[in-house]
């Protein structure tokens, strides 16, 4: 039995294999591994165990795990459910690094199954052995010449087309369609693996191992549910940091009715945008779909990064670039606006109205000659303003000679060169030209896009690399009880912290209110307090404007009724409250995300919340000057900074409030299911909490 | 010389051409259509017309036009600019149908070009001859075996595939390559046709032919400039009561950094949303991507449409199928529920917790075997919820045997069925069953999305038949004058629409303000007239909620002082005006778009219209049902229905509201430039019309 636990490097690539059960029948799922194992020229030992046989696929089989002379790195794992127990026994017994269970039905078809995966993992701890999946479909590791998968796809591609691409999928099957995709692409791989039901091995663990893998320059993740966003977190802020880019594609997007269902926050920051919030603070590219996540990985591997600037396209047909400017900027990816010299480069060849972006080469003056193509390409490329030079091809004159000088315009290698082979299969020749000198190529204009957006997004990633740090005069916020907290409360909670909140009096009757009133200021505004009330406006407990002392005592005898009504066990209370100006109303939220910790959520406040969901999100605490960044991405950004002769609200006290929101988040941790300040009222002279909730537990 | 025009027919399908400047060089434009005109084997009669040549390509050859022993239908010219004046000269004398003009640099050029383009223009009408282009690219008409174009994807393709698709293009590359396009998706064609600079025969005319041509189901669209607005949406409803789909793209659907820079309604209602409304009140579907819009269109040309309820999705990778589920709710796409009958046929093999639609073949229960996907695959294809079923194939167990299954379910053409062929080209052999069994696939998921929004599209439309008959109580609105109206004049205009207005005074004084305001009631509202002043808000001419008199005084000052200095030249005037109850506030906007005539814009009123862009478009005039159904298409429809405990707004008057604004915009027709209602108040107890101005010319 061993002592120490395998390291992932070595599970990924294992010096020697058992292949328990092992067959040469291609139609079972170990005899395909068998099979892919052996042909894709496997360098390290093979244990075949079977009972029934002294050789397999000529190689010497044992009669048991135990009877192999060496304690092998893996064993390969495909026995029915009701051998299952035994076999991983054995392996642990027999000092086997790590199990690769493919065995399925098991945590996904119920509870017997659940059972029954719990109880492989504890003998295999009882080991020190690690496990891969259960219900996983094994590893392809180029870099290793290891085929260790069952999927069919192996044999389509031949032999494996090597590169800096890594794949750790949730899903099996997708594992084997992007394999296909992968080769079909001309993507160079150094290693995909299916982790199945993450029984013990993580989607982390394997992140981990590629990011410290010196081959793989690019790791894409098909991610159902993360285990440990803490750990993804701190690896996609060592790839960054290590020039490693990483993409994923996040199952669970939606939640089709359900979301509409839930009331304010909660609804709003559900966990795939905590996941796209993860991505964005990391500098993780998110994508909607896995093969082009690929196919972009792809481009990424064979590419220099994006250089400063904008986008140059080039193409030889006008309508096609017509569309292309329209979707570009539709995905708001920025088109280059040419320097000087880049005219003065283009006017023998074409008139300054036909000097667009995208320049479409239909537009030259005079005959056609190949040198106006050539000398376009080389211009728009050298332009100080492209950081990326896109050339749509489509069926046009001189496809060869114009394939090849773009082939020497991506050789130069100073910033990356895109070729959209817009043509069909008619371009198969083409293809295979640029597929043998490298350069990054997609058929669809889809996948253009993605793949600009994908270069513009690493480019331009800020990630949070430090937590941020307590400001001097913040005390750690303490939670008072649990439950669903009164507005006072949280009000109380949220000054403590250093946000502004209107000056407010409790008052038990109307001459307290009055008193109260006369000494704020008026107008003032009248609150019913109520527990375990939400939504008070629309049941009547808010009067505001209230001018004078007769207006205060007409209110408070209505909101005393109110209350009544609402709350007839509590004793009654009537807040009074300073007015405060008119200004653009937020809303600021914090949620709990297991494991993702507290999610700051700002967005437009009022009834419009849940209209326009204008809303961005960030991991707490943040920094004030976080806050702003997060304000400029919200489409109301422009009513703060002051449109249509508005004077600008007081940007800088905004940002403070939202920090110190986010801090009450951070300090009060799992104890705070979610909070709530809406609205928090930006104006020219302050920012105040007007209205706030919180349940704490 | 020709008595009458020759019809567009005969123009698609003509009986004979000439080949001005004929030659058997490939590399010269004329040479390939020579070449394609007679490999694709075009039955007509061909005259070469060649001085220096006895015969062409074994062709006799003519020495001029004047030398053919008939009149040709069609000429084909692609003579240099300096003897194109000429050339089309010699062929209306000769009594040529049409001449397809390839010859390019000309309006598109410059003055020069335009001069020319106007000049042959000229020529052919007097001759009672047409033209297309010039700087065409030509037809492809299979159903008249016609290759009458130069594009080299034609001897890619081979022999034509026969079909029901037509694309009529203002860009020729672009019909090149979705000409190899359609041939790589298997989409059977019946005309392409290259218009060019639309100088004589535009866009329309040849839709028109191909609505009337028996063979063509379904007639794709690409559209820079339209010409004819009106004409396109009358064909576009004889298409449709036809059965025939019209798709389009259109190019110029951003402007960049110009739409910011215009006032409201202009810059909201540009022309690519007039298009856009023109497509959705006729059942056009638009597309963003040529080569998706032919490969939809030929899914739609070989299927039945799509039934009542959603649609029904198999997959065989649980991950593909996930991510696809979030896409298609993305997409507004819907999957069906499940009836209980088919939860009853699935129960054999699925557990209930994986009868999901997607439906995951992966998931089943027991060992493997063919049965289990053929009864799923049944199941959900005679579910009766489903209109449309959908199979994702990715790599999986038993492919071929799957394809034959979906073949047979196709074969029964009782609903759509679509294959999304998600295996690279490792499902090649299966790609070539599906094309030669005629079953509709694409390969990517993003093409799937378009179909599948597509056909619920065509299905879903519901086209305005007719205009609207004028209400029996509205007289024809008349333009009070011409320029920038002043409020009280837009109202004036607005409430003899039958619009309801708040009631108001003018008043020159204080005093006067005061008896207005106390024969109106208090509250009231304060407004400073000035002619030419927008955003009167911003300059301090608007007060609301004057409770007393005293506070009407004093915001008579106010404003005095305020108009003085926006309008010292014009006399005091300040409106008093009813104050009315709090409300939702909608703009409404009227906008002249050549071509396409009035246009109303309804959304969000007062400062987010310009943030948010929630806006629906339609014609003018539109009736309160139509009304109703564009407040449906804004997120803030909630609102209106009364959200969170409000009480809804006075539905009927909103409608009503709306329906009559849109009249005043159809009335003034051409000499509206341009109004807005801003904002149109909707309360409980009304829908008022609180702030407006207009332009007239």
């Amino acid at each position: 039995m061993r002592q120490t636990p395998i390291g992932i490097d070595r599970v990924i690539a294992p010096q020697s294999i058992a292949l328990i059960g092992a067959t040469e029948d291609y139609a079972k799922f170990g005899g395909r591994i068998f099979h892919h194992l052996v042909e894709f020229g496997y360098p390290g030992t093979i244990y075949p165990i079977n009972p029934r046989r002294e050789t397999v696929l000529g190689l010497r089989a044992y009669p048991s795990i135990s009877a192999v002379p060496e304690a092998p790195d893996l064993a390969l794992v495909a026995v029915p459910a009701a051998h299952l127990a035994q076999t991983i026994e054995d392996c642990g017994k027999a000092g086997v690094g790590a199990c690769v269970v493919i065995t399925a039905q098991m945590a996904e078809f119920g509870a017997e199954g659940a059972a029954l995966e719990a109880r492989i993992v504890e003998i295999a701890r009882a080991h020190a052995m690690r496990l891969v999946g259960p219900n996983c479909m094994g590893f392809i590791v180029p870099a290793a010449d290891l085929a260790l998968s069952s999927t069919p796809t192996l044999r389509y591609s031949g032999t494996f087309r090597k590169g800096g691409v890594a794949l750790v999928s949730q899903s099996g099957a997708l594992m084997g369609s992007l394999y296909a995709q992968s080769h079909d692409h001309g993507v160079g791989l150094s290693g995909m693996v299916s982790i199945g039901n993450q029984a013990d091995l993580e989607l982390c663990d394997f992140v981990e191992g590629f990011v410290d893998h010196p081959g793989t320059r690019v790791i894409c993740l098909y991610v159902e549910g993360l285990k440990s966003p803490a750990r993804l977190r701190a690896l996609a802020l060592r790839a960054r940091a290590a020039g490693k880019a990483i993409l994923a594609v996040k199952a669970g997007r939606t939640e089709a009715g359900s979301v509409m269902a839930r009331s304010h926050t909660s609804s709003l920051a559900g966990s795939y945008s905590a996941f796209e919030t993860l991505c964005r603070e990391t500098g993780i590219v998110l994508l909607d779909d896995p093969e082009s996540m690929i196919l972009v990985a792809g481009v990424i591997d064979s590419t220099p990064p994006m250089g400063a600037g904008g986008i140059g396209v080039v193409c030889s047909s006008g309508g096609g670039g017509a569309v292309l400017a329209d979707r570009m900027a539709l995905a708001d990816l920025p088109v280059a606006a040419y320097a000087d010299v880049t005219r003065a480069r283009l006017d023998p060849d074409f008139q300054r109205a036909h000097q667009n972006n995208p320049l479409d080469l239909g537009a030259h003056k005079g005959a056609l000659e190949f040198a106006i193509f050539e000398r376009a390409i080389q211009a728009v490329h050298d332009d100080p303003g492209v950081g990326l030079m896109t050339y749509v091809l489509t069926p046009q004159p001189l496809m060869p000679e114009t394939v090849d000088c773009l082939i020497a315009t991506f050789r130069r290698q100073r910033k990356p060169v895109l070729v959209v082979l817009n043509t069909s299969r008619f371009g198969g020749a083409l293809r295979d030209s640029l597929l043998a000198a490298g350069v990054p190529h997609v058929a669809r204009v889809d996948d253009a896009l993605r793949v600009m957006s994908t270069l513009l997004a690493l480019r331009d990633a800020v990630p949070r690399q430090t937590a941020a740090t307590r400001p001097a005069d913040l005390g750690v916020s303490q939670a008072p009880r649990t439950g669903f907290l009164t507005e006072p409360e949280v009000k109380a909670l949220l000054a403590s912290a250093g946000v502004a909140v209107p000056g407010a009096m409790a008052c038990a009757d109307a001459e307290a209110a009055v008193l109260a009133a006369d000494g704020l200021g008026y107008p003032v505004v009248l609150k019913g307090v109520a527990a375990d009330v939400v939504h008070k406006s629309d049941l009547g407990l808010v009067e505001v404007g209230l001018r004078d002392a007769d207006a205060v005592r007409a209110a408070f005898a209505r909101i005393a009724v109110a209350v009544a009504q609402v709350a007839p066990e509590q004793p009654l209370r009537v807040d009074v409250q300073q007015m405060i100006d008119p200004g653009v109303e937020l809303l600021v939220g914090l949620t709990q995300e297991p494991g993702f910790g507290p999610q700051l959520v700002i967005g437009a406040g009022g009834v419009h919340v849940e209209l326009l969901k204008d809303l961005a999100q960030a991991s707490a605490p943040v920094t004030p000057a976080e806050a702003e960044a997060l304000l400029r991405r919200l489409r109301l950004w422009p009513l703060l900074a002051g449109s249509r002769g508005q004077a600008p609200v007081d940007l800088p006290a905004l940002c403070h409030a939202i920090s110190r929101i986010s801090w009450v988040g951070a300090d009060l941790g799992e104890a705070l299911v979610d909070l709530e300040v809406n609205p928090l009222r930006a104006t020219p002279g302050g920012a105040y909490a007007l209205d706030g909730r919180a349940t704490l537990c």
